[in-house]
């Protein structure tokens, strides 16, 4: 395929070492190995320039209307789906029941398959395409699966997911229900990633691994931009997220850092990433200021339930950069945030969705959020993914006989 | 509650015997009893003098940019979710697939809680706030009841919702996380119904009936005004969704003949709608030309298992005066829609909502719908609400062991 290479795209600079590559379809750092991530590096002025030409504000309401800061050919079609643009809501009531000044939700279930991981999938297949790929895979049970397949859908690649041999039938049913071979390891989730990784080396697949391609963070990225172009005469003290393997909270950063470079915001909010107390390796690391150590998970917010953190170095650096916080929530608190979310911001999220509101929550408890400060919290995903763990949040129908006598007997015991 | 009653709202006129009544909190026509549904009248002049000071393009994208066009007072708050405004998508791999010349897909699971039914509840719970109400009630088990549930947390109001004693789980978890009171009869869905009507009598709720408040279809009709705005342009030559009790397509038809009133449309494009071979008491009166009779309903599409109507007078009205047709698709054809929409149009929509889809493909095959022409379909809700009936489209995962040589064996026998 003959193509002209993202122009605004200067290179892709190691998270570790710093050496930058040229664009190209290279993943990790050769010098530093699989944790040497690296970083797509662009020339903010003749991106600048090129808005001054075309301001945002004429665009197509999607991610798309950030291509000069996508690493995406021009050449390459955009998929058909509107991804991204999706609602920020100014809320009184959670900023009452939280304590603070002014509640800002943004509300990511609203994409095509429901979740944030649409944006990076996004770029994820067009870089695919423009690579030459026909065939596209990644290893996972949750979001980025079933957005692979939608996104795959729409570009009309072909689409491979591992899962694990626990993954529950629902999840697979929306990734078959695209047309995505799913391969079901009989193993752990481990073992399906590395089989993945294997066979995109045998088969030519293109690899969706946003733990180590460096072009999904980009569409991630989409998140950081939309906030500040939303919010550009109001940011909110705080932008609020759930953390797993680090990507998204780096991505939406470095979109914050990129509109503040840009002067479309005069300052850049501070970053409150969040974890469940389960899967909290990032917070402990972000605390001791040393290098990550991998552990454990146990958490139902199955989203963010990530022990090794790919991205870790990235998050931190972003978190830190906006003079931010980390901190871990309970699983009661995400049950609790899940019903506060969904009865005062009319908005159901999937645990790992409302785990940064369970966060918010604590940190204003913790006086790490001050009451004349504002907030704005990301909720990644919508709850219809997970209603087993809805479930764990509230009560239950009241039996009521088919008469007005027994509803008049039931509702005199509520 | 002070307030002025919406301003082009002149009255209320039954589909009946054509008697106008003033605005207020009634339901069907004193005269004409149950069946004698009321349909909004309004002063389309004042209105188009309205829109000539204040042009729709400028204005918000959800359905509050059509307030004249709504019949609601301009002092009643409007919620703060975004509801509308969904996206269009013109796919020419599903008009090859389907042998038309283009394919339009509006995806109406992009909704607050993922259905068309918000339009509705929308309207629903500011009527109910306006008559002076604090609680809401509806008997559902479906997408009304959801939606319900999502509008009445944004809003702060109460809702109590009736459920049949086999309503599934899963459903009724998503309206206990609003905070919906959920009341389970002992009974049948009909009970359900009888037993809501009852207790909004007894305790003074206001009751979210689509098939008898006079208000809620013209919520739905705000799908109507967005096509003919998104596509004014370009309007297709026909217009395609699934047809339960009536009042979807007939709110459809309604706004879709406004804009034509308005000006803003040329032509008003041709309604397809689209029943189950199990619930097809519409498409048989629409054959007949008779007075519909009640049928027994057998389908999976369960948001349009309706065997009798509420609101048939005004669909088949609806369908007649756009030269329209009706056409009914069976439980295999439903489920090959699902899976042709969510591979080639990468939107996974649930049984009712990819209804339209089937009978657009069975209207081509029959000569209704001719190979030069162009369609529109209206996806009316999200597959997510109803996995199980996805699983019945899809085939299985694949499984394979844990090594290469397992995949190897596996991919060679796919």
């Amino acid at each position: 395929m003959k193509y002209a290479p993202p122009v605004h795209v200067t290179g892709l600079k190691c998270e570790i070492c710093g050496t930058t590559y040229k664009h190209g379809n290279i993943f990790t750092c050769p010098s530093c190995g699989d944790e040497g991530i690296l970083d797509v590096q662009y020339d903010y002025e003749s991106i600048s320039a090129a808005l001054a030409k075309d301001p945002l504000k004429n665009r197509a309401q999607n991610i798309w209307r950030y291509s000069e800061l996508l690493p995406v050919s021009a050449d390459i079609a955009r998929p058909h789906l509107f991804v991204g643009w999706t609602p920020v809501y100014d809320i009184p009531r959670l900023a009452e029941a939280f304590g603070i000044r002014q509640f800002f939700l943004k509300d990511e279930g609203r994409n095509p398959t429901n979740s944030f991981k649409d944006r990076a999938s996004s770029v994820g297949v067009l870089k695919g395409i423009e690579f030459g790929f026909n065939q596209i895979a990644c290893a996972s049970t949750g979001n980025a699966a079933s957005s692979l397949a939608g996104l795959s859908a729409a570009t009309g690649l072909k689409s491979y997911i591992f899962v694990p041999e626990r993954a529950p039938e629902p999840k697979v049913t929306q990734l078959l229900i695209f047309g995505a071979t799913v391969l079901r390891v009989l193993g752990t989730y481990e073992q399906a990633f590395d089989l993945c990784k294997a066979a995109c080396e045998k088969y030519g697949w293109y690899n969706r691994n946003s733990g180590s391609n460096p072009f999904l963070v980009e569409g991630k990225k989409t998140a950081g931009l939309e906030i500040a172009e939303q919010l550009s005469g109001n940011m909110p003290d705080w932008v609020v997220v759930s953390v797993g393997d680090g990507c998204t909270i780096g991505g939406i950063g470095k979109g914050l850092q990129e509109m503040y470079e840009l002067g479309i915001i005069d300052r850049v909010p501070r970053l409150l990433g969040v974890q469940a107390e389960g899967a909290r390796p990032m917070v402990d690391a972000f605390i001791s200021g040393k290098d990550l150590i991998p552990s454990d998970t146990n958490t139902l917010a199955d989203s963010i339930a990530v022990g090794t953190p790919r991205n870790w170095r990235r998050a931190l650096r972003q978190i830190k950069l906006s003079g931010g916080e980390m901190i871990a929530v309970s699983d009661e608190e995400i049950l609790d945030a899940m019903r506060t979310t969904a009865r005062l911001g009319a908005v159901f999220g999937e645990p790992a969705g409302v785990t940064g509101t369970a966060g918010l929550k604590k940190a204003v408890e913790k006086g790490i959020i001050k009451k004349n400060e504002s907030a704005l919290c990301i909720i990644t995903g919508n709850g219809l993914k997970d209603i087993q763990s809805a479930k764990q949040a509230v009560g239950k129908a009241l039996d009521v006989k088919p008469t007005l006598e027994g509803l008049v007997d039931v509702m005199s015991k509520t």
